[in-house]
């Protein structure tokens, strides 16, 4: 299978690295950052650049590109995707990629599949890849009805091989309401959080829940204001939620309260431990 | 020296444990736990179990304990503690606990130190306790005007000898203010995310963001709860801060305002970053 990875980032240029060592595939890069290609190809996570011509031969490209760009890509290049070829996207939000990528792709004969790998690290672009990002992660798949079976199978399949521990399918709508709480939700809440006026007094003062709680607020702001706002609805409930659940606590506090303060916290352990074993008992 | 640890808990039989492992000082043990003080004489986290009245002899005194039996244990047994000894506690709290230890141990020729050992687990309990906690972590003593120096210094000297990789001082007041934002706030902030609906939904779905916004919610809400009510006013600033930090992301999200969401994330990155670099320096 001859595969052209686009756009060579952090998500992009390590799964090329990963399909390069963990499978005898060909793998083509394309950028617009040219010293990123040069990179790949010095490291040899891509076996040659494209023009996007050159896509016509290529059986599975795979776009890592922010969602505009992802969008902006299919829409300009359909005319080279190959007849019978699968294009896959790597956005972090699915319904408004997959959307107007089907649309697109229809009557083309290139099948599209939104997929979301889920990794990353608070670091970007290509220096930053690494070869084993994906293992023990798991991969996401949104077909549609649109979606023939055997992309799924093709695609699920070099996923497992290239080190994720596991594929879930799910709606791209699903997706998206599920991925505005464990991970939208999550970078929103680490970049409010290190706005306390207390924030540079913590040196010396904090553990490992002040580190869990911030590393994520060490984010690309440009990709993440996309994806909230291609993902409002979901994203402003959890926010709203989170915003009451944490007033249920500040009025429990203020008004010394001991009984329902320890009743909200001994509900929050064990909605926590029921997620630990809802996720063990799911692997 | 001869050291006795009240509270063979998580914190005291860690620190039992660092004692023994990395020190020739002797080390006894206290707790109303018997099941706990026999695994700690199996596993020699101590070298023996002294009865309160035995406390005549000890040097150091380290209370292992929640806040209120903190302050119980010194009112109850001020009689017992050695002429020219010296106590510490290990709460999250200080000056609750400080304030009313040195007013019981006032003109007992008894030195009461405050302390907090920076580390943790979503575990509690002997069975839980390991003699590596401390490595790398962050050592807090809260002296007043009345701690001679040379408590601080035999203090701080067995903090290093025992794995923490530093020591700093603040006032009782100051170790609330920034502990309600390091510590109890992270407690707060992932006792609150997990109850969202979506909950249930997440297996699959997630990565480290999730998995690190909601470890500590596995927390013990019995001394959680107590140590919320002790620092009421520093935590409720901080949880109305983070309220109104939310709230700004909330608005810029339902106004589709993408400079302004675009600024709060950046800004919230460049805080970050400060805040690393500021944890580096100090070190």
């Amino acid at each position: 299978m001859k595969i052209c990875v686009v756009g060579l980032g952090l998500i992009g240029g390590s799964l090329a690295k990963a399909i390069k060592k963990n499978t005898d595939e060909i793998v083509y890069g394309i950028d617009i950052n040219k010293t990123s290609v040069a990179s790949a190809l010095a490291q040899e996570a891509i076996d040659g650049e494209l023009t996007v011509s050159e896509l016509s031969g290529i059986d599975l490209v795979i776009l890592g590109l922010y969602p505009q760009a992802t969008i902006d890509f299919i829409k300009e290049n359909k005319q080279h995707f190959k007849k019978g070829g699968m294009i896959i996207d790597t956005c972090g939000i699915k319904k408004a990629v997959v959307d107007i990528a089907e649309s697109e792709l229809a009557g083309t004969d290139v099948s599209f599949l939104g997929c979301h790998p889920m990794a990353g690290r608070e670091f970007w672009g290509f220096a930053y890849s690494v070869d084993n990002l994906f293992d023990r992660a798991s991969f996401i798949m949104t077909p549609t009805e649109n979606t023939p079976a055997e992309v799924i199978d093709t695609v699920s399949s070099l996923a497992l091989r290239i080190g994720f521990a596991g594929c879930v399918t799910a709606s791209p709508q699903e997706h998206d309401e599920v991925i505005a709480f464990t991970s939208q939700l999550a970078h929103v809440v680490s970049s409010a959080y290190v706005k306390s006026p207390s924030l540079l007094k913590q040196a010396g003062f904090s553990a490992g829940s002040f580190k869990d709680l911030t590393r994520v607020a060490k984010l690309n702001e440009d990709m993440w204001t996309s994806l909230f706002l291609l993902n409002r609805e979901p994203l402003l409930f959890e926010i709203d939620h989170i915003i009451g659940a944490l007033t249920d606590y500040r009025d429990a506090i203020r008004d010394n309260d001991a009984a329902r303060l320890r009743e909200l916290l001994k509900e929050g352990r064990e909605l926590k431990e029921l997620s630990i074993a809802n996720t063990v008992k799911k692997r």
